[in-house]
């Protein structure tokens, strides 16, 4: 991991008046000590984050990942984020980005046990070499994810559908797949349809209709799919939202997995059996998903 | 949180011979910053912990709670904790607890993004005033966990058995029991088994046989049920590992939560029905689990 930058952002009330929120934001070497022992997200994942793509200096998707950050507090009952002092840390990070691709990170913890604050930073680092995901594409075998497709719904304690900070299960699903000889996981209910990727969104193509799992399952809202959702109605597509059976994957004309820093990365394989990769539109896709969205 | 006391280890491998571990521990203020923002504990809740109760300067049940850490990190694929340093490590900050009770929590993350090595820390704190809890006991509600008693055996990269860093939904639980009016909550699985409680074990009084939830369901093997198994044998009472189905909770002769720092919690109501509480027989086991226990 290349780190490039970090800022600590002291969080205002989310009514708070002022118009410079530069005294609130401070500088810090990404490699040094920063979070004490007691800190929340690192003694009980108790937080949220975004994950943005910073291409040539500018901060993708803005807006979208400020309002799931909300979002994600709301569902976690952390305070509510101050949705400008965010987008003046976001321009302020972005601002040492230079060219190429970067990854930023927001993080909002509950802060230090007992001390009733949250606690706010952002970083920002190179980001890997997606290349060959982007066009040769990734294998992904389905791992269930233990709940059924009704669970989401009636059980809002188990924060399905927040991007909080206890990602440990994301990360051993993704070991899980290499162990297999594949390169990512698709999460599948216990009944059989498909939920998400551990980093990223599914999205299928059957004929001119591109479909994406309801974010109802408990499910992040893909920053991602939803831009290129609208870019794909702009070109005539047709979009939707549905409830996706894990058989449906296989049968696909094509599958992507979409998110924030690798982008479209077009599904070569499901569980070890080969599809379709389409190059020549998914390079179409990638270049929209490159250019400068706000 | 009074937090008196923080160590920092850096970890050997499981099988460095040396015989003392002096250089690889580092006092460190438990308020100063410790942790980069890199760190994978505070991005992604990737790592494990253990909780331990210390009792007037003795750390309870070490090699229990050093055996599970070992658990944690084999299920996470972390590198398997050097044990003798480790206790080594416990005893320095025990020798720091001075009389009455405190809590120790020993930390083991997979280190900072892109360093490849853990980072691994040890807290001591202050224990809360747990006499109430002990003796009028708490009210709890079942909640759902979302998954099936038939999934942990079949999807380890959930993760269910481990002690992991990723705890946001145990925190969201006790968050909804208290807006429910109760002070805990007990999860149960979709298909109507007991489970745990977010930060512990659940035991059943059935006559003279008392009753715990199989580990085998992803759940934690608890240390202080362990430990109490172990001395209501001895006086001759029959213990098992069963499943236990919700509606046995109300109809049991007494029920309670074990927890290695606030010990034997008598449950008076389970979803706003009360239940029997066994006053005398809990301060005796109180009184034992407050006994130094090795």
């Amino acid at each position: 991991m290349a780190w490039r930058f970090a800022l600590r952002i002291d969080p205002v009330a989310s009514d708070d008046p002022r118009e410079s929120f530069d005294d609130t934001l401070r500088i810090i070497d990404p490699l040094a000590p920063a979070l004490p022992f007691g800190e929340l997200s690192a003694q009980r994942g108790d937080g949220i984050f975004e994950s943005l793509g910073v291409v040539d200096g500018h901060p993708q998707e803005v807006g979208p990942h400020l309002r799931r950050l909300a979002h994600s507090a709301e569902l976690c009952e952390l305070p509510a984020p101050h949705l400008a002092q965010w987008r003046a840390a976001v321009e302020r990070v972005a601002a040492e980005a230079g060219e190429g691709e970067n990854v930023m990170k927001l993080l909002l913890s509950r802060g230090v046990e007992g001390e009733g604050s949250p606690t706010a930073w952002i970083t920002l680092a190179d980001a890997p070499d997606n290349a060959r995901a982007r066009t040769e594409g990734v294998r992904i075998v389905t791992l269930d994810r233990g709940y059924a497709l009704d669970v989401p719904g009636r059980a809002p304690w188990l924060l399905l559908g927040a991007k909080t900070l206890s990602y440990a299960t994301n990360m051993a699903a993704i070991r899980e797949a290499k162990r297999r000889g594949a390169d990512d996981a698709v999460f599948v209910t216990s009944d059989g349809f498909v939920l998400e990727a551990p980093t990223a969104s599914v999205v299928l193509r059957v004929g001119d209709r591109f479909v994406t799992p309801a974010p109802s399952a408990g499910i992040l809202h893909g920053t991602t799919q939803l831009s290129l959702f609208a870019h794909l109605e702009q070109r005539g597509f047709a979009t939707a939202y549905d409830t996706v059976a894990v058989d449906d994957l296989a049968g696909a004309d094509a599958v992507w997995l979409l998110s924030s820093v690798r982008l479209a990365a077009p599904v070569s394989a499901v569980d070890g059996h080969a599809i379709p990769v389409d190059r020549a539109l998914t390079d179409e896709l990638n270049a929209y998903l490159l250019s400068p969205r706000d």
